[in-house]
């Protein structure tokens, strides 16, 4: 498959629909997310009260939920949200971030798979791992030794959803197909909320495509790419930070090369 | 009138005075919101305990509601912090977020309205054009046709209330007078909250004259001004945004050269 | 002492421990704070919510309290963290954000300096003054004429506690010794939430060694160092506040030279 034209395309379509991608996500995050959505040229919005998200999430084109600071009540609005986005058809990806660091965190993630008809879930290898019963986690850090491919593979199977694992190299599992996604860099590692970013960038791919397990891997790609791009020349994490969204903003008018996507 | 010479006058009264703007706002643009402030020189506060507000907003010299991701909780914090602003002289900017996206932020914006003495009303024109019943908001983006001076007209007269409806040009409406800005740049739309920091501009600049209507425009155009300066160059937002803040910074040493504001 | 030789060993320390930073902190600098720990190389985990936090906090190196944004609520979940923290051993540092600006802010964070077993104590002499009677505060800024000096001493006697009273000068008391700390630059000024970054230096490195004291002024010294370097060439705030992280991360990887740490 020709990665690239197919990321192009899906870029293309994106900027030209404009898709509304709700976002109920941590405060770490939310800033760095929202522009982020709007570096791809999709619009973000960010609504959480119970009274409204269920109206927010069916005029949406993706719902994207993160628990990076979950309180209960978040968590009941991301279930009003996510059954109203199931309702109509809009596609949901779930961040379960420092799920196996606390038990609320890992019982309010598997209640979330549970309850919700979540379209896809990415997390690093601990967090996925906690939920099938194998990862460790350090706060919201991956800190075992769980092999990224088994856990995608055991969450693909247990949820049935494509499961994107993500680390040095990205691992999307789903309807018995594996891809494989190498771009990105370690800088990412140095911000914080890069995770949580990348989760957004899946919500944002779903909205241009219908092969979930493709598009999935063409947002993690595409954002990690442009990573790669605002790495050059080594700068410091705060420079980066700002040239990411700069190199994002750019991937929909330029190329790309670069991209590397293969299926395993 | 030689808007330069306001505006001038206008910066170096709030760096003299560094008036105290209670900001009650969202989750996505806070940090960005309360830098800007600074950078004009004002003080930020970020108040939100229905414990405080009322005390914190008696104190401050403006208070900034803004319902970007409001809940229950907060419409009534801010209810209490603005009563206690009105009966404290102290000037209210409303920016209702996401009116019309949703019936809890069209219905809470009215509640506001009608309840609190708001000094002046900003948003685009699909948000204030769902105050008057006439706007069409897709999340946080006005999509509709609405001419946005009519807009402004339309809630100046229904509100009696000084209204700024923000766009490629921006129309401040009130008293039977109508000012035109034409500062800015689109990369204002390529980064988050840009509209909620042009309302916080509006806080600052109304604690620096008794003309609502000209501090609303004065306020208005040197934050467009300063984006036209950060865009040179043509940079990514993720550039633009930093370079937004140093140049709002710039603008009480330097000259307001480049300023677009008449009357209509 | 030699500073240097100490803080090289500590920032070493930090990056070979990755010691996790559980941070309750305000809504404005969460992001800023989760990544200038990062640059420090440490962890943060911001985790709010009363079914996690003490959990949470009893797996971390340190807590990191900040009441910029307080709710009753929040409150809450800073005494079963603190309690859980105290239990295990784990340092804690109390940032009272705004104290002496509302009866509420000064209530609670002499209420969290009552009820739980601080290590460190960080604010500006308005905010620390008014914990022991005597300081101004307007907004979240120091407005009064307290010797910062005196005032770290009074609050270090009073609650027995290493006080750390920021300024132009840092005076860092506690146990019948001061330290002073000459680090630092104005352009701190003007970004929001470079005070709640340091509370959050102190934390990380209370981590690093058994000396509070000398922690302390190791975590403020490396940070108002880290500051000047990023403020070389006078840029603007926007990208002075990039730079800043930039200056953190590269602490670890260079030298300290400029570190003004001092006995007074």
């Amino acid at each position: 498959m020709d990665y690239n034209a197919e990321a192009t395309r899906s870029l293309a379509r994106i900027a030209e629909q404009k898709p509304l991608i709700h976002q109920i996500t941590n405060v770490v995050v939310t800033n760095d997310s929202a522009n982020m959505t709007l570096g791809f040229g999709a619009l973000p919005v960010m609504a959480y009260a119970p009274e409204e998200v269920a109206e927010m999430a069916a005029m949406a084109q993706a719902l994207v939920l993160n628990i990076g600071t979950l309180s209960a009540a978040e968590i009941e609005a991301m279930l009003l949200a996510g059954r109203s986005a199931g309702d109509s058809g809009v596609p949901i990806v779930l961040d379960p971030v420092g799920a196996g660091a606390t038990r609320f965190r890992t019982e309010s993630a598997l209640r979330l798979m549970s309850e919700l008809p979540v379209t896809v879930l990415r997390g690093n290898r601990g967090e996925i791992g906690a939920l099938v019963g194998s990862g460790q986690v350090r706060g919201v850090e991956a800190v075992g030794t769980e092999d990224p491919r088994a856990v995608a593979q055991a969450a693909a199977e247990r949820f049935r959803v494509v499961t994107a694992v993500t680390g040095p190299v990205d691992f999307v599992v789903g309807d018995g197909r594996v891809l494989e996604v190498r771009n990105g860099h370690p800088l990412l590692g140095r911000i914080t909320g890069s995770g949580c970013m990348s989760t957004a960038a899946i919500g944002i791919f779903l909205t241009a495509g219908e092969d979930v397990l493709l598009q999935t891997a063409l947002g993690l790609g595409t954002y990690g790419l442009a990573a790669e791009r605002a790495a050059e020349g080594e700068p410091g994490p705060g420079t980066f930070r700002s040239r990411l969204l700069d190199e994002v903003a750019a991937l929909g008018a330029g190329s790309t090369h670069g991209l590397q996507i293969s299926e395993a």
